[in-house]
């Protein structure tokens, strides 16, 4: 067996969100080391934009225990698609509908613990339809913000917005978005 | 009782890394709903630069099973202030040592999941000693890279850079870095 080979993989736990892995993988030196890997399906965030604006959504994070001001993410349901994941989301989070829905890069969620990664899309095209929130989604008060583009990059240096995945999506977007100009 | 308010809480499993906390929580209609939270000390970023240049480090990460170039981040550990750590954790993954260190924000890196955040920190005044790697970094082969801090977006743009929090740590130093030209 060669370095980082997995000799056993035991799952630890499993809810309904995650499985939590404990993995005994091999060293050069014949020893082995163990690592606990939490196994999440990868998942999608979408930068929606008209003309000038881009829309965010507040809700409030259990975990945080506060509103944030985010961009639309959810999880890649078993069988589908980014892409088809990324209009689903976008549709049952804000009642977007995109005619246009452009994949622009991935990018590592939580490296440190785990291998999920979020595929991130351009939303351009824009018409709206009824919201179709999940229960806990229901629960955190979504609400559906327009902000101009032009603002969000003082939003992120100020600290109204404060979410990873949220700010990297952003930055993949502007890195394209200025690039297609 | 209020909504969100937490009526029961244990945890399911706790290694080295992290807890797992299965959380039982208060809704409004007077049922409960469950969360399962993943409890992990805040860390620390830091975007070491030194004139036109920012150091990144490549590392094997075992999680995504291979090397990936990132900015130095690491844990900060009991009874340590998040500027310690940074200055510690700069010394100890890449040998430098900086003679300013100004926090600069911070991100949530798992929201989903987690309440764990990140500081991140702009090094300048750079000098250099000798690394100091723990075992699983040593294992890593971290290797230290210089770049050029305009190169990094189309490296980012191009999908050589994916670490969200890396993306997002640079993002919030380019957003001050600009701001104070």
């Amino acid at each position: 067996m060669k370095k980082w080979d997995i000799v056993k993989s035991s799952v630890v736990h499993k809810n309904k969100y995650f499985s939590l892995v404990e993995e005994i993988f091999c060293l050069d030196s014949g020893e082995t080391g163990k690592y606990f890997m939490i196994k999440k399906p990868d998942f999608v965030s979408v930068v929606a934009i008209e003309d000038d604006s881009v829309y965010f959504i507040e809700m409030y994070r259990y975990t945080l225990r506060r509103k944030i001001w985010e961009i639309p993410m959810g999880g890649i349901e078993e069988g589908e698609s980014p892409m088809v994941a990324a209009r689903r989301e976008l549709r049952e989070e804000t009642g977007i509908l995109a005619k246009k829905m452009k994949r622009i890069g991935y990018s590592e969620s939580f490296k440190g613990q785990s291998d999920q990664r979020f595929h991130t899309y351009i939303a351009e095209g824009l018409s709206f339809g009824a919201q179709d929130l999940d229960e806990m989604e229901k629960e955190s008060s979504v609400k559906l913000l327009k902000l101009k583009i032009s603002e969000v990059p003082d939003l992120i240096r100020s600290g109204k917005i404060t979410d990873s995945h949220t700010i990297a999506s952003f930055s993949l977007f502007m890195l394209n978005y200025k690039g297609s100009k």
